[in-house]
């Protein structure tokens, strides 16, 4: 059974991604939750996941003792060991755009991640009002993110056929139109989930066509599961929390 | 013919890597450099770039018209165009391995990234002990660098085939041993080449082992080629000369 290792679910997004992955993919794992103590060295976190990852971070996959670190490598590992569930969009081009746009995400967005830490839970919209009339590298950001999946989607709508739907996603199979970035949920979608997370809980301001794929891939079993266990961890983590003092 | 877009060879880490990667594997390719004036939205680069790319960035691949940008996703585009050239290491753990130490370097390494930028025709030695001895951050990364490819060398030792060798990498065919990160030259090199520049630049202690595989990299035709026009190039650009009032 795989075992994938991540963090707090309220906080973790790179932890987010490869698990709404898998679950929605309805790829069976384990998951082994080390939680956020600090991230010091010596912190019971950093000890935990050092026996586990030489990079010393979650996510972490073990398929039977191999370990692949890193949310960008799992999802390439996983598209590799389950050819069946088409986690990347299947031709060359769309395959290929999936990776640019996964891959700047990954090394990208900056502002947007320091100033707009993923919490789940939390109500921060005043924050977001702040931080949206004060950063312009946070406002740029958005622009990026809204002009990419309004691309996406305007060129990949167009009926879905049941063939190219992962098999965990039994119930999208009979709608069409360009519900996910690349058609179909892809591995580009779970990519995004957690800036869908961010978007949502800063409220910062997106055009409707924007909020409406957010509230479809909120809607995605393997998102809602994530949302749920993270509205029910309770686990309040300051080093967290640049913008509350208690829950 | 492909085209790759990137910045200038002196600074542009994230170029070098698909640069590198292409003639180091003897693949094609018209080069079209986009110089850097300054990174503000109305600068001539951005303009350039943003008329290729909508990321806004180097590097970027045109093939036949299409686009593909991020360093790590032209990657994995040229190894699914040319599966002759064995970009990516062949077994399936090897190349799980050789993409977790990419992403880890993709979206890591923050530290020594910031504080020693790539300047290959610098002699910044004395910002170096600088940096080594008032940065801990910086020392953890290169902690960990070392401890990743100490480990990788010493796995990978052993005698390598001709059928392995990229194309263009002909000169290395007869030689045995851990040459390369993964045994023979692949993407997960072509990663580390700019990280190779900043320890060398900065001249940052690391083991012999290291110096030696530096020393290996370095030699490589790919690589050469590109230090060479690096090194040619005379355009110095302050703001990427955190250390230098001039050349």
């Amino acid at each position: 059974m795989l075992k994938l290792y991540i963090g707090n679910k309220n906080y973790s997004s790179w932890s987010m991604r490869p698990w709404v992955l898998l679950k929605q993919a309805g790829i069976p794992f384990e998951e082994v939750k080390l939680r956020f103590d600090s991230f010091d060295a010596n912190s019971s976190f950093k000890e935990k996941i050092g026996r586990v990852s030489p990079a010393g971070k979650v996510p972490a996959l073990d398929d039977g003792g191999f370990v692949v670190w890193d949310s960008l490598a799992i999802a390439e590992y996983l598209a590799e060991r389950f050819p069946g569930k088409n986690l990347w969009p299947q031709s060359v081009p769309a395959r290929a755009r999936a990776r640019s746009v996964c891959a700047e995400m990954h090394s990208g967005f900056g502002a947007l991640r320091s100033a707009c830490p993923m919490n789940i839970e939390a109500d921060l919209q005043e924050a977001g009002q702040l931080i949206w009339r004060d950063k312009p590298a946070v406002r740029a950001d958005v622009q990026r993110l809204v002009a990419m999946w309004s691309e996406l989607l305007a060129e990949h709508q167009g009926p879905r056929t049941a063939a190219d739907a992962p098999s965990g996603d039994r119930e999208t199979k009979s709608t069409g139109g360009a519900r996910f970035l690349f058609g179909d949920f892809s591995i580009a979608d779970a990519f995004f989930a957690p800036v869908c997370m961010r978007l949502k809980s800063y409220a910062l301001p997106v055009p409707a066509e924007i909020t409406a794929y957010i509230q479809r891939l909120n809607a995605l079993p393997g998102v809602k599961a994530w949302v749920d266990d993270a509205l029910a961890e309770n686990d309040f983590r300051d080093f967290e929390e640049p913008y509350r003092i208690k829950r």
